[in-house]
């Protein structure tokens, strides 16, 4: 059901009854956006200075890069599951019962990611543990992707979505949150066969939803003109 | 005394000495969101990543199941306390010194709960410092909840709570509180003489009280119509 | 200079030059009440569980009595550096670039506060370690105590508190602050001789501080005539 | 392109399709507060209190003063990054989706200097790994800065600030982040040299853009002529 559908339904059958439960957004937002902060800041605890004793510091600190990639690929994941958050808390006018479950649910992913984090810092030289590593990585950031969608669906089914609400972005933020549930899916199984080349695929993944390509070329094209 | 009888009496004895001396809620609701998705953040952090020596890592991950277990029991207490928490502050009109202590006291009790989770987690193999952690855990709980009513009842008494809500939620909110006392003193009895049973009744407590019914009701009973 | 006289003041000399600098403090609460939240919910994570070997567990727990103490004085000061903090900002309207410093300073001591709370708990049982951990709690404590009375009288010497506050609480924050700076000061002075004593000092402070006496009184003269 | 530039552009070339791409500041502000109340409180969670083992407690505290140096540094760093921060969106009415994305690459390394932090805490005694440490500390704070700047310029030339802001203090802003880059080059470049040197001048610089010149000299040139 999209979007399109549901308002025309609206118009024919009006809900008097479910105002009179829905809630402000306000702390709603507020809990996210501190569930969201903390997630991603504390990622760093988990980047250990290396001991500097007879090798030279930078090879010491080169040494560990998968740990800065599995620290980029969560700050950049968490990033983009903010992103997509707050693109659906700007568009709610008010939230309910079922929604702040949702939303709770949601966030339970989120703060849990550390850890898979912490399994592939943990599991460089280690091939099958790595390779769990990464799908329960995957799994984690796909449930992330999937509960933003479930979100998103159940806020526009349940019209709680602004009536004003007719935007480039919001068909945007739909058509990225269901091709990116199959790059996930993908990605895992690549993970499993080859962990590495998993993570990078989780990369590839963020980075690519993170570029606001349709922004970039409006831009472009305004300053072609000008 | 019920806010049926307060309203009542609300009408009959004007207190204009009151409102002078109340305040704004936001920064009470901005530290305790705060306060809140720190608390449910940090348990993460006590989640270890087993040591994958010999053993294959899906069996070192499988063995630490009560921890995921804690964690979980946790996550779902402290959100069932951040609900309860935002739908009182959805209904405060303004806070007052006395209101401020009492949020402050249940802030106390949420920021200490990942404690007892760690104690939870540390005891696995020991049964007498088991049963000692599940109690402990158990009136943590019970401090949360009996907070959370004190904190309701005080704020219906001195008429901080909005003139219009007369809403089902609220009462949904007050008929919730006090079962959810008895429970809980129940489960800690249970844990007392079986401690993972004792946890299990956590758990159980906390996902029946975050599973909105009546909502979920609702929702089946206008999709059956339309 | 109290707040009275510079009311008189600035009567009699407009500065149409001040509003054109001032600042909106929206932000400055949000980041304060973050600082605030993770600190106050930091302390937690310095609570070792007890190892539970040959012992019984109840016995290791109530061993560490001091930990908690500590704990709970933290917990109490920070709870009522916020407490002051939110019922300065809410006879705040406007706020500038001095005070946003000199909060930045407040903060800086709020967050260094868990640091001295961790050496009193680590150094239980070497009393010279233990005398020098007190005394710089206390100083970290009159620091805050300090900070919070410098930004009030700032805010109020340069207008940038609401024109309608003329409330008893306000009269009651200033009235406990400078109270406090010399209680802290004695302390400091007992905890040099007797460091334990001077714990329960701090703790006494705080737990004087945040009982709302007038709020109480109140209450019950209500009560006593409804 | 200056701010006046831009504000000229805009009288000439209208651009309707721009505003219905903005979103509301509130969540990029709360989320950014967050991160940066986070980080700046974690940086204590670094400084270890020293064993009292033999020495006297006082000196083993003093020995370890460079740690307390970088976390000030660090601290004043951090918190003059949000002071530009909360200038920019002081000033901001709406931001887009670029804007979001470039404020998350500031965050990512507000978030990550806690990693140099410790990095320069921990190679006290290894000249070598110092030098690096201070280069990458110098390289994080100036990345800090640049984007500080990057967002503030992109701002305002896509006219998402406010149209009646021409403040000197917007003036002093610009102002102030082009020559504080010049500074973090010239600092990084001594601290090749001589790491020590170069933490002393991160330490100046922050030290330089806390205190807030012009209103100190308003505030005199006020009281001296009251």
């Amino acid at each position: 059901m999209t979007a399109d559908d549901d308002n025309e339904q609206s118009g024919r059958r009006p809900r008097p009854e479910r105002s009179q439960f829905s809630l402000r957004t306000a702390r709603m937002e507020a809990f996210s956006d501190g569930v969201f902060a903390i997630a991603i800041t504390l990622l760093v605890l988990e980047i250990a200075v290396p001991a500097a004793t007879e090798k030279h510091i930078g090879h010491a600190l080169l040494e560990q890069w998968p740990i800065y990639l599995a620290y980029f690929v969560s700050f950049a994941s968490i990033g983009n599951a903010w992103l997509n958050h707050s693109l659906i808390t700007e568009y709610l006018n008010r939230t309910d019962s079922i929604l702040l479950r949702l939303n709770l649910l949601l966030l339970l992913f989120v703060s849990i990611l550390p850890f898979p984090t912490k399994m592939i810092s943990t599991y460089l030289h280690n091939v099958t543990a790595e390779r769990v590593s990464v799908v329960l990585y995957g799994c984690n950031l796909l449930a992330i992707a999937g509960l933003t969608g479930v979100i998103w669906h159940y806020a526009v089914s349940e019209q709680l979505v602004r009536r004003d609400a007719d935007d480039d972005e919001l068909r945007a933020l739909a058509g990225k949150i269901d091709p990116s549930l199959i790059s996930y899916a993908v990605a895992i199984g690549v993970g499993l066969l080859f962990p590495r080349a998993g993570v990078a695929l989780f990369l590839a993944i963020a980075v690519y939803l993170l570029i606001p390509y349709r922004a970039i070329i409006r831009w472009f094209r305004r300053h072609r003109h000008a």
